[in-house]
């Protein structure tokens, strides 16, 4: 080895050492003091795999630089310093923090907000359960002053802390029927891993009581214990007295499936002989580098596009602050507020005792952010993606980072994003053609099985698609059945035979959401521009129809109530009453919906009234802080009477106001074969699009590729 | 410069003389020998851009090696002089080839042969004009033997030839009327640019003559003359005597829109200062090559995929014999026997006399191939681009060579194939993701000024993503109104003002595909999956609703005339009912329907009728060699009595029988202003996806990504 490369080959071992060194001591210092339970003895066997050549962000010196930015690790630790001290919590024999996120200062405060000016009072905003009562404190961080929040009447409990689902899936332990049941049932005690399942509301028997249904599962012999569930027991657990309140024990006599080919990590496919051929590397190289950046943390630029991103344990990500710099004017304009996931509701299909009430939240009652993972660079994001940590409170106040947890990253997979060539009939030598580059905000949420992947993806035309890939593990029930042969044809499975004695139960996902739109400005109408048949006239047309569309909008609440019907179509314009184009027309965005679901059970039903937001597809509200989250603020155990579908039957103003937009993307999911043991990723999505927003197509002036710009590339075998 | 470097560069400077020398020499030998008419003296002008780095494929010594390659130039040329020396055409004033395509073997006869069996013999379909009669024949390129196929008494004229549609162009300029009316609108006759209009069928006017009408636009300072309409006149042509038949010339009053801020070629962009920030080169990168190979001219294989892939003059490409090797087995089992778009309705919203008629059937009059034009090397697709040309018969049966008109490219634009992390609930440290990477076969279809960009992608998980990309520039009409506020309310304006005097009209697109599915084999059933609300009863639950999934097969052609319904839903699957899974499913595939709009009109209407393939988003129909193309074999001026439509109304048995699947993709479009004077590309697709076709998951075997396998890259710059 020459001198030079054997020092860098020093330094990059050296670095390489003072990264993980940095990540692992990091980790234990900022992650939940979780209890060290009978999931650990398993860790050893399984892989972590590192993240590579990231370069880590140190937190604790995190500045505020923008209104919107998180609350820093001192602010978080300002904030429990000042509520634990606070005689609330002084008298309480126990505390926990189920939520602490920045209260964002006024919306008008914001919008007037430019670099170089001081910034607003910072505020959190805390949930917390003190003596088992659920308090909303509003804490000024300068003054340390504490101001309780009256948020009324209603039902429900705050997001579950990590801690309350850690030690939910410990507290069945501590009953010797259920040790019974799990030693009878053949499972060893080491190999138990058990889920915390929200309860819904169902009436009284979850009334007054904070509990979750804990599930268990065997990971003997792999680490998909999802595909071996220890079917029909359910265990009652109280997450504020961590005492065991029922147990339901109803499968004794179901097998539990077998371990075999269920596990997909990469380190178990060794010996499977798939037959698939190779693809050989495929990267999307830059080698002038992203043309985004990401300035003081949260600031994104690229394209003409610029926002404000953040991580956050509710929602995921919120992107606030939305604007788009006119490619004519050069004027910055604005075209959301904030737009995030507000709530994800997914009823499974199965009326039994173990499965009814699964009809999870997943926003509200797991939290969409506390639940997103590390994303693994190269495989959940491209080599240039560009990496936001969130900074959390765990349940006791201190502040944790969840690293890795946002990737941003430009996307160019080939597709164009205009082009027109002439053809033989006019014989003129034109073609023209535009890549489409992309910019991609990315997390990926696993609730448990689950993964969600939620894209943000700008348009450099200035549209914004919204996507949502569903992919991790089915929620599946074992059955006695080897063969679907063996199934009577009266008998209902709730699903689909997947594999040996496991059935994918039929579930929907409905994820709502949140889209402050303030398309150049707050002030704002919803238009439906609905295209009707027209008959014409005798002697009119040789045609006998033709389309019309017309323009109606909407004055209230009820009049954007919205049912998409293939039939009777329309398009749904959020426009600015106030500013026309050169030639006339109101500026707008239009939300373009795609491939998507309604939820069809019963208005009734319990389920349904607490995912009652979902009964349309659209909604629209008036702006009003405290409707952000469309369960509801405390989804745990609601009753659904207090979420969007209550609010909009108030039926408010909405014409020429600051407005809301709320729209549900819904999946309905027969599972098949394909989806064991972990699916593949099934996608929807849908956009917010720009009409006469621009006075002309806004990327005209991009230029087309040329081949002196692309890089110059070789594979890193080949050069070492 | 060193010895070596000044050696390769010119060698470079040497290929790249000989490879346009051979480009242009190939053109001006084997371009249909188009009239020189009063485009040309525009060209010098504009700029084309020569195919970069692609080797180009010498055609003259194409080989057969595969019963589905299409027709080589031998063969062509074979074909032309069987028929021209054929009595029929010998005694003829006149004759021109419509169609000339490859007669292909009976499906058994396909399905039966293996490489390096001999080639089933070779036929070709020809439908040609002949003083006036059409005629289809079948010549055996053997034995030189011409059979005239009986059509029947169907309605209609075949596809125009590009002949055809060059000498309408030119024929209003015999009539003096008409050059008087151009003259009189201010046009210099040498900036006329002019298009060729199908009739559609409205009755007595249309009968007996094979007519065009034309409608004329001023190219005077701008190549984008579609924006520029001469409104209000239309020339009736006849298309078999090159006679003007009718002039309607009721716009004189109108104004001819102005040629500023048209152009949108990017040397037109040059001094239009669009604030763009500019986009860093981004570019898909793959060191060691693409993972596909296309053997012998047609045969793609990739991943677990292979399929026959040709260029065809009405269908654009035609994907057949797809088959995937599962990966459990190593078995190559068949998906589909034919894929192809099959018909493609455009009808305009606007009943008045210069508009009514355009109600365009793209594919089967103006050819979805041969209006497909040379792809732009980086824009239209991306860097290892393989390009594949389109080898067709002018009308007068001489061959010609459209260059690089499909493309095959992986894809990665940063999308995850599947991935599951294990989530702080259950504390193991699992993350795998894999990225997914497909296969994408694309052609741009440029029908006058819309561009179609169709996208045939092959996942590695056995989904194929059908998606139909809208740009290219839109049909505008002329108006005498600068701004909104100008119209009066009552007043109809059939679209949306945008741009001074530019209305776009409101119109649909509905893209039907011909999907001659053979899940394993020929005889599949189609299987409907409905999800229905049911209700549990007293005491069953504490819901009171789920979803249940009932299969229902169709026995008939209507059981599978299907209207899609957001709150009716169901899944459609094409199964083997002779096969089933190691657990008993049957094995299938199921169409994914997406985002999608669907026809309005009236079903009386005269243009509805001859849509009628677009009254169901899904039809299936019995196998039937005779029925390919949905909205008829002659669709110039068909009446709409033999099409899929009615077809269906037969009603045959298409349980476990050999059945060909038939999804028509919609879109309604209400202009806006960002659609001027180029429109950003609007996409939606649908899929086919494996349901219990697979025993699992099949791409559980696909490695990650690693670092080391990733390029090494710089910049082009950089390197000089």
């Amino acid at each position: 080895m020459e001198g030079r490369k054997f020092l860098s080959f020093i330094s990059i071992l050296l670095a390489t050492f003072l990264f993980f060194f940095f990540i692992f001591s990091r980790n234990s210092n900022l992650l939940p003091s979780s209890t060290n339970h009978h999931f650990v003895n398993k860790v050893a066997e399984l892989e972590l795999q590192p993240p590579r050549k990231i370069t880590p962000h140190v937190h604790v010196s995190d500045m505020v630089h923008h209104p919107l930015d998180p609350l820093t690790i001192p602010e978080l630790n300002r904030v429990r310093s000042t509520v634990t001290s606070h005689a609330l919590f002084n008298a309480a024999n126990s505390h926990a923090l189920h939520s602490v996120a920045l209260e964002e200062p006024p919306k008008e405060r914001v919008m007037r907000w430019k670099e170089g000016d001081p910034l607003p009072p910072r505020k959190a905003s805390v949930i917390a359960r003190v003596d088992g009562v659920t308090h909303v404190m509003i804490v000024e961080l300068d003054s340390g002053r504490v101001e309780k929040v009256d948020v009324g009447q209603v039902s429900g409990y705050p997001t579950m802390t990590i801690e309350d689902m850690n030690t939910a899936t410990l507290t069945p332990l501590k009953s010797k029927e259920f040790n019974q049941t799990i030693v009878d049932r053949g499972v060893d005690l080491k190999d138990l891993a058990c889920l915390p399942i929200s309860t819904g509301w169902y009436g009284k028997k979850e009334e007054k009581k904070r509990l979750v249904k804990v599930q268990c599962y065997s990971m003997e012999k792999t680490a998909n214990f999802y595909m071996r569930p220890i079917e029909g027991l359910t265990v009652v657990v109280d997450m504020d007295t961590n005492q065991v309140v029922e147990i339901s024990d109803n499968g004794r006599d179901l097998p539990i499936p077998k371990a075999a080919n269920t596990d997909y990590r990469f380190s178990a496919q060794k010996n499977q002989h798939h037959k698939i051929k190779p693809i050989n590397p495929i990267s999307m190289e830059q080698p002038k580098g992203p043309s985004f950046t990401v300035e003081k943390g949260h600031m994104v630029k690229w394209a003409n596009w610029e926002f404000h991103l953040k991580a956050d344990p509710r929602a995921g990500v919120i992107i606030s602050r939305v604007m788009f710099q006119d490619p004519d004017t050069g004027e910055l304009r604005n075209v959301m507020y904030k737009g995030m996931a507000s709530e994800l509701f997914v009823p499974y299909m199965d009326p039994s005792d173990a499965w009814y009430f699964k009809t999870y939240m997943d926003i509200g009652e797991y939290g969409f952010g506390s639940q997103a993972m590390s994303l693994d660079p190269l495989n959940d994001c491209p080599r240039n993606a560009y990496y936001i940590d969130g900074v959390f409170p765990a349940a006791d106040g201190r502040p944790y980072v969840q690293t890795n947890m946002i990737c941003v990253f430009e996307s160019y997979g080939g597709d164009i994003g205009w082009r027109h060539s002439e053809c033989p009939i006019t014989n003129l030598k034109v073609r023209e053609a535009r890549p489409k580059v992309t910019l991609v905000v990315r997390i990926a949420v696993s609730v448990a099985n689950y993964d969600y992947i939620v894209d943000w993806e700008f348009q450099a035309d200035g549209l914004i698609n919204i996507k949502v890939g569903l992919s991790g593990i089915l929620m599946v029930k074992a059955t006695p059945y080897l063969n679907t042969n063996q199934v009577s044809s009266e008998e209902e499975l709730y699903g689909t035979l997947m594999s040996e004695n496991v059935v994918g139960v039929i579930h929907d996902h409905y994820i709502t959401f949140y889209l402050d739109m303030d398309v150049d400005g707050s002030d704002n109408s919803f238009v439906k521009l609905n295209l009707q048949r027209q008959q014409t006239s005798p002697d009119e047309s040789p045609r006998t129809s033709y389309l019309k569309a017309t323009r109606t909008v909407a004055k209230t609440e009820k009049d954007a109530q919205i049912k998409l019907k293939l039939y009777d179509p329309s398009e749904f314009h959020v426009i600015n009453p106030n500013k026309k184009t050169r030639i006339g027309n109101p500026v707008g965005y239009k939300v373009v919906p795609a491939g998507t679901a309604a939820s069809l059970l019963d208005l009734n039903d319990p389920a349904q009234k607490r995912g009652a937001f979902t009964n349309n597809q659209i909604w629209v509200t008036p702006y009003n802080r405290s409707e952000e989250w469309a369960g509801g603020l405390f989804v745990c155990q609601s009753h659904g009477e207090d979420n969007l579908a209550t609010w909009s039957e108030r039926d408010r103003a909405i014409e020429n106001k600051d407005i809301v937009v709320w729209y549900t993307l819904g999946f309905h999911h027969i599972p098949c074969q394909e989806d064991f043991p972990v699916m593949p990723t099934v996608s929807s999505s849908f956009s917010l699009k720009p009409v006469n927003f621009f006075e002309r197509n806004p990327i005209l002036g991009i230029p087309p590729n040329f081949e002196k710009d692309l890089p110059v590339c070789q594979s890193t075998s080949s050069t070492s």
